[in-house]
């Protein structure tokens, strides 16, 4: 009967639903984009959760280390994102890649998109291995 | 004492050991592409076998099925080479990835690269999809 | 009490919106791509429903000709996205704009993203300028 | 008689009417463009105003309002052209467009480039928006 | 006196200078674009034959046939243009290029855009060798 | 009887071929790319000496000066990856082409990727003339 409270409630689902896998995978790197979103875009902030993190990283059929590989092989080939590569090489490591396998999916876009892309990418990789040596240290 | 003759044979171990593996991962889809190239850039084809399969395919650190889901997902984002996408649709398949899985890795490029890609991309799987049960019956 | 029975619910609202406005904006043209994804990932179907069109294209603030220009300009400047671009021209003229505005559009990527880039984009339009003749004649 | 001073009166014309609605659309951040050039290419200084300015902006059949979406959604999608982004934010508020506009236009091409592309462009329309209430306080 | 006049007669020197260096550079290729445009966009035509043509491709400071292995290497490796690729292809035959040169530039993207770019310009190139020797032979 | 051995003997080939290449086109810049390398993936710095430059600019059929037009050519029309513009742009000096030589490439590049591409090739080649102009003084 009340169909606007009722989406929120339902908004809510997914959205929680989403906050967590945006945690589980992004962890730190992830709460702070949607940080930056609060005063230019809160929306978009929402959508981020909902869409990405709710309706497809919480999907079954492929485990979160294959989708991780996934995305660090595309914004490494696409070339045109290091933020959200780096967010993602950090993800890699929170759902249980290893540095090699990092390393190597970065490699491997040498012969899909270019030596410039797999330098940039490995450049990248570079800087998120440092930031976690710091903080584990 | 022979360079010319030392460098040929040991051409030959990296041709050699990238034409396993081109075969291992790409199948007849693979080989019909070196075919191709036998015309126009006879090098060209030494090169595909010798770099991306014989260095890159060859290496230790990452698993057969991660490299092709990075590749599925890097060709799904850039959009632009979709006969290879077709090739590598095929590779994932021959080293282990089901269907779902497949669908899965182009579904979340909607996230990284926008719909009209991740669309693309399963476009050219539903046509890999089919020549694959046609053969298969 | 049955938050997947609420799921489902909630889920049809969205669903419905968006697929109110896919057909406002991409009409038939936009009913086709969704059936061609039954029978390959019927999901990806929804999400397409529910986030570009449930989400994003219900949203306030923007005109409905305004968002088509946008999409039109950027499927023109990626240039690797032919069929969408179509799709999205028809859109153009679903929601108002003039013949001349799209091809004006288009023109104006010869600037930020090359020629070739809005010379293909104006043979798209072509394309879809004839079917639109057809239909109506 | 004299074709070169004909050409030059001529160039005069489409420089000084390309010149005006640069002003008129990029203002000040146009006018830093085109002087970064004086040193390393001062021709390009001069195609850049005669070409995109005098010969596209300057036609009908588009209002300048829809010819900033265009392009604003076109360089968020490209993802690669960040500096010329941000002088078109600028530019879309010269000719009448809203700070909500602008973030509706760039969120959508969350759609149809990825969110990667959507977050830098909001990143990037944040500076402005900063650097324009810098200006007015 | 009258701008507007003078403004023609200019047009036509612009016009006449980029016409006689489309067919210089592109051959049949490139009368074959302008004509496609005459009833979509018309005035894309002029544009498309001012510009590139009359104002880019008749500077002094870089030779024809660099130009072409620019323009070549380019569209190669931008891999979302193979129409207009094909017209350069043969552009660089027009101007001088062998056809090994024209594979080496080709090849050499493998390097800079990844090998399924350099395939996809191979293979476009092998079309427009097929294409010259029927119209020698 | 010793393949490790002899491949090793061959990799120095290959190696060495390239390292000298390498130095000859790139200069110290593009030794500083292998010495950046070098703690994060050092097998990608042999690939590096290896493939690019070991195996196709030691290529006949393509004089090195043309080789990097391609380059800068695609690198500015990528334009996601300024680092290896920059580099290719004092390797285009290294190799015999004139700074007006550099700065007519990028410039064509507005016609084939759009002004935004053009313009940020001029401000690396601009970074690269100071650099370069500092050096010798």
């Amino acid at each position: 009967m009340e169909p606007k409270a009722n989406w929120k409630m339902n908004k809510s689902d997914r959205y929680k639903k989403g906050w967590e896998k945006l945690k589980e995978v992004d962890g730190e790197a992830g709460e702070r984009v949607i940080e930056s979103l609060k005063d230019i875009a809160p929306d978009f902030a929402d959508l981020l959760i909902e869409f990405p993190f709710g309706d497809i990283y919480s999907r079954p059929g492929l485990d979160l280390k294959s989708r991780e590989i996934a995305v660090v092989a595309a914004l490494t080939a696409l070339g045109n994102a290091t933020p959200q590569l780096k967010v993602h090489i950090h993800g890699a490591f929170n759902v249980g890649c290893t540095k090699q396998e990092v390393v190597e999916v970065i490699m491997q876009m040498a012969v899909y998109a270019g030596f410039p892309a797999a330098l940039n990418g490995l450049f990248a990789a570079k800087e998120v291995f440092e930031e976690r040596e710091e903080n584990e240290s």
